[in-house]
């Protein structure tokens, strides 16, 4: 970490920020007198410093921070791949990638079993259904809450299949925890710390979803509190940035897929995408899973229904378990190339 | 809203549309045969259409909503002005901008009332101040909690000023809610309709952030979330939008300030900036504070502290109560020419 | 076209929209009258109207533009892919992938001679180089000028293979056209719209990069400027968007592959990734070329250095052609499956 | 500047760091080891230093420019404000805000001249007018060329404004500065380099509008590119940056007027804003101005039209003269009181 000082910045400020860095976070200096500016190192602990307030102390250009926020999640410091076994599945490392399937919302005992057996039948491995919704509009369809997570729990035991559904609230941890394998927490809710915390504690690996707003940085930050409550089956997953420009957007959101290279050598943990929430738009997600999946994603989050029209929400993104069935065989032969060739 | 069929789109096309649009949302068609496209125009209720739904029908190119996804809180539907009363400070309409004033984190008995007597003493209105923190960094300091409310609490009876406080959890909404007069819903938390509902029903005046990834449309919709709860007393707050462009940035968050203008023709809610958190900077929150004023802001929130280079958080966007008292002058100059000229 | 009146618009209002529809644009309305609004439709040449003027009109809510700004570009006026020819190079439709590389910059004949002979060696397509590069310092190198356009051409005349270079200035349109197989219009340069109809009217090929802030239907509305002169051998190419978010980036843009896929549906004109630029990071490389062709790119741009640390521009995103070999062949492969698997 | 190296970087690497840096770069380096991690600061001129490049050595983390990328416009080097003059009217300092105005595009001899005389008659300064216009489609109306040229000089003239306009393309700079006394390089242009250079050579004041996709940083740089060619005469203008979030937006830009104050931190040259552009919208541009001025801008550029809804571009956010009178009324009370109350 450093501070520049300003060009014209006296000894004297010199000192002050020697004096303040010291007396207030207990750390030694290095100063550098530059042909045009003086820039002091800081040595010792980072975490102790508030390189915001430094930036404001008289003659002082900037302060750096230069270490990462995150520490616990970055492969500098445990640089072995984390693997996440639920159930006999296994996600992450150099695993073959793992399909996530499932309805958006689980609308009915029979739908979630059908779903469960189609799905199953075309290659899926992990079981997804949503239960609590979130909306941004009061009226649409909210989902069947505890009902639809009783049903969920019984198609994945019937199939053989771990389960995932959103925990959208701090009061449905719990109750959510009971039922699924898997604990997911939205891209809407990836700065919620509390219910992040909550979900770790429960000691069932999480999903956390990566807001449109937010740089990877962040994203890491995030998962960074999962964590550090001592849970370390945290997988990450990359669904959309906000797209960009002015006049009408082809896309929901822009899938950042550079994001998964970068993200697997920032951290240990997992990453897969969500390639229906990603773009919105069925016709999408078979080239766009390919990519994830050439691009090295440890799986795929994809909605499937068997009437995708019919569908009691997001029907324009789901797909049929037929399609799913193609996209599982094509990215598996992709993932052999990539095994391949290295 | 309306249908736009592709160039090439058949007469089999067109009649689907109309007949899915009929049995599913039980709506009349209007069908405009255009040179190049046919448009089909829908009549009824636009809350039961699935527009991305309709979308994906064979030969057609876009589905339009028409009106807009709030109602509740549009002016168009509730012309007048709301102003919130909340012991004896007027916030909205026509009234003189308010000056919601304190620290960002409440750090001991002491610290706020002497914070309290200063900003008081400057001329402003409400007392603000932070009991539960949200934070990136595991190990930042995150509030006293209850402690820190009861102290604000007493601090706001002193001196006869309003209390607002965030709640970040839907764990402690009662417990806010229990000490002070608003309730603060954070930007990281706008999408996070769970908190507003269980904020907005404890028939005490909530006060909105804007997230920093939100549309102005995204932001009124989830201020109908809590007026949906039947509670009007909503003030929208605008703190600054993510900031453009590649290499360093100069401020945390780009200031939008026409989002205020913009907010008082959409709806009837009073909207206040907050210049502190949407520039970070301690020397920009004057200039700024001044222009939202001018803008047509109703009020605005910054954070004092009696030793900004002291405080425990956030201490670079902090101001000194003598600091404050010059804004709340000339904004008051500002007002009285923007009431004059109208 | 369609003009959305306020819930409360008057009659008046209603016709005053009527006649200057007709009056100003000749054009014929069509008056729905919904529960809540009132939707005027308007039928013929959308080009002649003013959408963002009808919408200052009183009374008026809305005014949609329906068409789409570019028409030339579209497919769905033209149906068929485009297939450009150069020299036996073809690209678009379902020709396998096209491979362009070289250096960022011509840096003397040994060089580029060196770099063709390595690239072609590799299974390059088209050798590319740069003789004038945008900058953003003043003090950086700007490239040969003329000599590198002679030292280029003779090198794709040596080895067999059509080539490209960017074009920066208007004033150098003719002179790199002299050289080159193929004018490159750059991502700074796409809101140029004198330098892509000057380019354009050389009777060359043009590649044009998206600027990193520009949506697709931006992009293509400048692609429309270049067929306008009657040129239909245009190739976009995506390069990244801005990436989004506080705090460090890991990548200098955000490739946005899902931009393929769309614009394959928008347009018949050929689309190719450039994944140097894209993440400006050579460890991305590998990675983000496999990804663009399962997305289903006609091609990719990288570019290609003997001896990447040494290279006068841009470093850290050149990769060795021994690295480039490898890219193209495991990208044929892919490819493959895409031919099979449809 | 500064060179991390990741926490298990060996010996080798370092050495390996020093000695590139010394024999490449012809700089001197000084080695911090820290607790976790080693750091090494670069001693001497950063401009020689290429740090993506360092970046990929072997057991770097990250390598850091610390000065910025703009020297000639800094106010760190020459702290005294800029004042331009031309034809008597000031710009930039403590002097008052300068109000620019005119018409979108110059349309015949009798609107320029009137407009000239009502804005003169309304208080503005300088007048403005387009005779090249920029345009997203091909069909819309380009401008009198030459012919609005002369009739804008002739109406500065008589009403003895000096005049403005903008240069789109490199073939029209001197023809254009024949006729006007300022040189407008429009936000499409910002980036173009060959433009700005050629505007600057002419010794006439350059008028550089902020890209809508540019960081501050990156506008400051392409102002350097103007004063690299030894014209300080360099207005900057601030005019929106792209608006954030999905679905509906209520303005073309997000005018981002905390650039107002960082810029007067940052350099020395005059900072203005367009609330037309910036907006889009006519009603915003009243409370816009305000705020903009609010903010210590130094000056406005307005639209403004007799008619704005005949004008033939730009018609939604042009104003007509007495509300041109009534902004520049209230911007000059507002500016008295910044002047009063510092």
């Amino acid at each position: 970490m450093a501070v520049v000082m300003k060009p014209g910045a006296s000894e004297e400020d010199i000192e002050r920020v020697v004096r303040f860095v010291r007396e207030k976070y207990g750390l030694r200096t290095d100063v550098s007198r530059g042909e045009f500016q003086t820039v002091i190192g800081l040595i010792g602990d980072e975490d102790r410093v508030d390189f915001e307030r430094l930036a404001t102390l008289p003659g002082v250009e900037r302060a750096y921070r230069i270490t990462s926020p995150y520490r616990l999640v970055s492969r500098n410091f445990f640089p072995e791949d984390r693997v996440i076994e639920i159930k006999g599945v296994k996600i992450g490392g150099n695993n073959r990638p793992v399909f996530i399937a499932g309805p958006c919302a689980i609308e009915s005992k029979e739908q979630i079993f059908r779903i469960a057996r189609e799905v199953y039948e075309a290659g899926a491995d992990i079981l997804r259904g949503g239960a609590f919704k979130p909306r941004t509009s009061v009226h649409s369809f909210q989902g069947l809450g505890e009902e639809g997570l009783e049903y969920l729990a019984k198609a994945g035991e019937e199939y053989g299949m771990p389960t995932i559904s959103e925990v959208r609230s701090e009061k449905h941890v719990e109750l959510v925890a009971k039922y699924v394998d898997i604990l997911q927490i939205g891209a809407r809710n990836m700065y919620n710390q509390d219910l992040i915390e909550e979900a770790a504690r429960q000691k069932k690996p999480i999903l956390l979803k990566r807001s449109f707003g937010a740089s990877i940085e962040e994203f890491l930050s995030f998962a960074e509190r999962a964590v550090a409550q001592g849970n370390k089956d945290v997988i990450l997953c990359e669904r959309g940035i906000l797209p960009i420009g002015r006049g009408r957007q082809f896309t929901r959101y822009s899938l950042d897929l550079s994001a998964v290279p970068v993200i697997k050598k920032e951290t240990y943990l997992p990453i897969i995408v969500d390639p229906s929430h990603g773009t919105g738009r069925r016709d999408l997600i078979y080239p766009m899973s390919k990519a994830a999946i050439a691009a090295g994603a440890h799986g795929l989050m994809i909605e499937v229904h068997y009437n995708p029209d019919e569908a009691l929400s997001d029907g324009p993104q789901m797909i049929h378990p037929r399609d799913l069935k193609k996209i599982i065989d094509v990215c598996k032969k992709i993932y052999e190339i990539n095994s391949t060739e290295g």
